[in-house]
């Protein structure tokens, strides 16, 4: 590993994260309720760090794959540490470990919250917490790469362990530019759909942070009402489509902006998204539909909360552990898909388990023929035998690991429904999950250590797996 | 597809299940409960069916790995159909399809049962339903081998469709020996067993049946009081060692047969398994300790009830399902984790797991190093890529046939713990699952959609996936 060069970048990264601050710095200084100096106590000594560490000058600035990995595992880890600082300051959560949990909940946009009330923290550190799940969302390393310079090469290695998916592609033959394009449209996207929530009569500090959470796919809400508060079926509709558009790769609409609208359109895996959100909200709207008022109200239900799920934002506007088992059973499979790869939703990604049904086909093809060669093709294109393995071992690998999780989490002590649900709604960075960790309730309940372990479970599925794991890669560490 | 083959061997296989069902017959003479017209009222027809399709003339003795694969799937769901009707004809089931799901249940050594008072049925309906265990356990296919002149081409792609485990192997150049020595281990242990019963005090019936459920890790017992039902410390931990002895490779019993004894101790595959085994005994045994009165008592229960769930027997000696959630939830894990290849045990496998955690590790090593070349090694060989992708797909395919059936399940109503242990109960071969699928519950609650949907399940966790979806592919039944 080049260590300096590691300690190097992960010294701007923590500078990024206090300039990060600001904005909401700014909001708790406008409603004065006392929470500035929180930031001001974490961002002065976390400015402090952040030069120190970027003052060790590298021997050469070359950086590897492997290099790239642990900044970004790293990266992750320590601004998770810093950003938990101004919540643990309030003093509503019970712990430092309660406020980590929460802040990496905002990071890994996953949106589950131990609070019961959200609506008690100061408007600086709510700002905050829904600020973390817009970065998180498209990342903070695309984000450093935007203002920092930083030779293509390296910052490919970043951005290929930092976006989801199970194929990194580049825009632009720049990185530099690759993450401006990626930043500019997820921006105005957002802006779009503050103007918008504004339009429908939310308030300014409210449409800013909700467009966060459903930007970054993230699903913190400011208040124990959550959306349902808003009361509003224009919200509701508003922030059902927006989701959906922000679960869909952002390089479709970096081709539609250049013109290749047929491309877009074409796409396999946004196809497959949206018939899976079509199929899902029908099957739902007919199941829940004797507990509402009309099939209207039973569509507008399913429809947001399956944009909600699949786009793992977590949103609710009703409870919905309270439907019929096979509405919930639905809506546990479709946090398991999860939205497109190259969005800022979380999950398996439509692209890997469509990777994984034809590798499934392709095999039983291969067994009735032994000697074909059986082959995966996904947009159009051939899938080269190194994704195949490492799409293939990925599935092996999030089994494995859902499992471990879960049974670590019985320790606790509660049903298998909730430690199952709860990990699956943090390794695939959703939200709610069922039964004691359901939309209306909360992950207060959980241990201490049990918040570690979630918060390093919805860690790994934000990076997908592998960089976490590589930290503890002996052969990592050597030079 | 070698349609003439396929048919001639099919007509084979129904008259040995004809063959198969005379100890019962004969159970039932001696008894006189009335149900051998059952027997034979199933068995005329039966041997007048397999002896028309016998007589279908194969235009040429060649078969593929393909027609091996489809005839072990037709050939399982043909017995089970047949095998049912003793059961159906019995007035104690509900439907058909209740019968139909017990007797998958049986062959396919699960377990599960639809009945609260199994001790209703006559006896030889009773000897039928455990002996089924004892047939499925080794195989149907590996059975009529042992009887039926074949080529022993031909005879490969039965077994290697048939028996468990990522890598099937033989043990003799010819396969009718192979099929002999392993039917001849597998009677010696089995006979081993009914005696040390015997020598227990229970009566000859009840150790011959319990026999066949813990050699075939069935787990069908003959009351509803269960092994409990003994009352006996010996018969528990007899059938707690008989039962692990029963997950092992069979090979390993043949290397110790042959003289290679360090061979057979070395298998990374067994000690990996009995690892297992005693660490999982140990942590339950710590955490259910409150509820036993003494230490002796908690480490047997531990001891009985993970051995039983590992090799995937399901026999119960205490409802389980009111441990506490950690002992739970460890169990649902060995429920996924499963025995060894080559064992009559069901699950993913240790041989799989061991392969897919290698895997991961090899994944990360090469993302570490992305020019190096990793490999996976399983008792101490190479394992070639052709196998690691079926696992790799295997695992996936695991993954997503498990999500898809309990969300199905799901339409019956009961709750996720219910369906989804429901589910891994079936496609695992265990028996019982949790919550109202418990082991002292039974599947009875379900509809008969569901019993239809849980016995393919069964069926496509003993063939190990691939055959019974291969009949599907249109490819197969092309010339």
């Amino acid at each position: 590993m080049n260590k300096g060069r590691v300690l190097n970048i992960l010294g701007k990264i923590v500078l990024t994260e206090v300039l990060l601050m600001i904005p909401s710095l700014a909001v708790a200084l406008y409603y004065g309720e006392g929470d500035a100096k929180f930031f001001l106590y974490t961002m002065l000594p976390a400015a402090a760090l952040g030069f120190g560490l970027s003052r060790v000058q590298p021997q050469d600035s070359r950086m590897t794959s492997r290099d790239g990995y642990c900044i970004v595992a790293y990266a992750w880890i320590l601004i998770s540490l810093i950003g938990a600082v101004p919540l643990y300051l309030t003093g509503q959560f019970a712990s430092y470990f309660q406020a980590l949990f929460e802040i990496v909940s905002g990071f890994t946009t996953t949106g589950a919250s131990v609070l019961a009330k959200p609506e008690l923290l100061p408007h600086g550190v709510l700002f905050w917490r829904s600020f973390t799940h817009w970065i998180g969302g498209m990342g903070v390393l695309v984000f450093v790469m935007m203002i920092i310079p930083m030779k293509n090469d390296n910052s490919m290695h970043l951005v290929r362990a930092e976006v989801p998916g199970p194929i990194a592609g580049k825009l632009a033959p720049r990185m530099k530019k690759t993450s401006t394009i990626l930043y500019g449209i997820y921006t105005t996207m957002t802006a779009v759909l503050v103007i918008l929530l504004l339009l429908g009569g939310v308030s300014l500090f409210d449409s800013l942070c909700l467009s966060f959470g459903a930007a970054g796919t993230g699903g913190f809400t400011l208040s124990s009402a959550g959306i349902a508060g808003y009361d509003s079926a224009y919200v509701e509709i508003l922030l059902g489509i927006f989701m959906i558009l922000f679960g869909i790769n952002f390089n479709l609409y970096y081709l539609i902006l250049v013109g290749r609208i047929r491309d877009a359109l074409g796409s396999e895996e946004a196809r497959c998204f949206l018939g899976i959100i079509a199929v899902a909200t029908l099957a739902i709207a007919v199941n829940i539909a004797s507990l509402c008022a009309s099939l209207g109200e039973s569509l507008r239900h399913a429809f947001f909360q399956v944009s909600s799920i699949i786009t793992t934002t977590g949103f609710a506007t009703v409870d919905f552990n309270l439907w019929p088992e096979f509405s919930k059973h639905t809506l546990v499979l479709l946090m398991v898909i999860g939205a497109c790869a190259g969005s800022t939703g979380g999950g398996l990604k439509i692209s890997r388990v469509i990777i994984l049904v034809k590798s499934f086909l392709a095999e039983i093809r291969y067994i009735v023929s032994p000697k074909s060669v059986q082959t995966v093709r996904l947009e159009h294109k051939y899938v080269d035998k190194v994704t195949l393995n490492s799409t293939r071992t990925y599935a092996a690998a999030y089994l494995m690991l859902v499992a471990l999780s879960t049974l670590l989490l019985s320790l606790d002590g509660f049903n298998l429904i909730t430690n199952l649900t709860a990990v699956l709604s943090c390794i695939n960075n959703i939200g709610p999950g069922l039964d004691l960790v359901g939309p209306m309730a909360n992950f207060g309940i959980y241990s201490d250590w049990a918040m570690v372990l979630l918060s390093l479970v919805m860690l790994i599925g934000r990076l997908e797996i592998f960089p976490i794991f590589m930290l503890f890669s002996r052969s990592v560490h050597r030079k």
